[in-house]
């Protein structure tokens, strides 16, 4: 397994090397590459955040998550363990991701298909903002825990840090567009601006946003303020 | 059942009604509502289109597709008949709605996500333009039949009549941008518009953009030229 931050992610080589061969060519940089941080773009699959609580009532007193594969964020991971959720209406969503490291609440994030699956309408949330949402249940290896709330559709956002910030002219909480080109593009309107100091410059959409505009890899994407 | 046209679609009454409305209160409508027709955004599952033909291998000899629900153009209809989709790596789709009346080719549109279920790489054609694409097996109650190619994604586009395409500046063979509000509104680009002049003012979105936006029956819509 490749350690947390040894390796650059692709988006930040290409920077890099758009910025070299635009001096090389004497030519000026088209506007999005000259920001002081590569865009990222990232689909996130439904997933969960726990607590160490919930995470022990699920998995065995003591168990620590374990690194499936690093995410963008700096610490932040994708965790090994997968639960089970059952919905409101017994229905059923497997392997649902964890994410790792825990946090001080318990929230599951799902994609409107999601919640057509499990037949009841998601709340559209800003992530951490879950009191008065339905809850779940959900299942482990080692138990069940019994969620009194917390199952939301999060409020599109992008993380940036102060630079990133600055460089857009926009202020946290504030909201911007991000543009997405190819084939069947779109552009998704309300992103709030989430700022701290210890934030790569990233977009995380849904899978639903993702497959509507077929998001790939090479995809061409914009961040308009 | 209510016949084919008896009843003006909501979209309809709510075009006159806001007409009225702000002629009774001397006002400026908004520019959406001056034109001839007013705009219906429809969510369209996963369907497939069949000929005669493969309508009887499916369900017998002499079989004819059967009315479930009449759709918003004219004449077209979601059949009580459904489908087993098998993909091409041996996975499967129930329930594939078939919609009516036959055509002259067999077609299946997916959306992304349903490639992915699939494990295949969608292509993004223009409705009828299957050449080259994949195929799959589909199965009915009372055979199979192997569908040579024809399985994609179709690409967005809005049909209308010529008055329309005439108020909106656009001619048959452009491009138009949809712009869906509501608290995770997007905009998609590169929808191709479609004009005849028995079409209704329609674009048909897939499951993955509504959900996307979770376009509800009052999510204003907004075509843009």
């Amino acid at each position: 397994m490749i350690a947390n931050g040894t390796l650059p992610h692709r988006a930040v080589v290409e920077h890099l090397v758009r910025q070299a061969v635009y001096q090389r060519l004497g030519r000026a940089l088209p506007t999005p590459a000259t920001g002081p941080n590569p865009l990222v773009v990232n689909v996130s699959a439904r997933h969960c955040h726990l607590t160490q609580d919930t995470v022990e009532t699920l998995f065995g007193k003591g168990h620590q998550l374990t690194v499936h594969k690093w995410l963008y964020q700096e610490g932040q991971f994708a965790a090994k363990e997968t639960l089970t959720l059952i919905g409101p209406r017994s229905r059923v969503i497997s392997n649902l991701r964890i994410l790792g490291p825990c946090r001080n609440l318990n929230q599951v994030e799902l994609a409107y298909t999601d919640g057509i699956a499990l037949g009841f309408e998601l709340p559209l949330r800003i992530s951490g903002n879950i009191k008065g949402t339905l809850g779940c249940m959900l299942m482990g290896p080692a138990g069940f825990f019994e969620m009194p709330e917390g199952v939301i559709r999060a409020l599109r956002h992008v993380h940036m840090s102060p630079d990133d910030a600055s460089f857009y002219g926009v202020k946290a909480g504030e909201e911007m567009k991000l543009k997405i080109g190819g084939p069947c593009g779109l552009s998704l309107e309300k992103m709030l601006v989430r700022v701290d100091k210890s934030f790569k410059l990233e977009v995380h959409i849904d899978t639903d946003e993702g497959n509507a505009c077929n998001l790939q890899p090479e995809t061409p994407c914009e961040l308009i303020s």
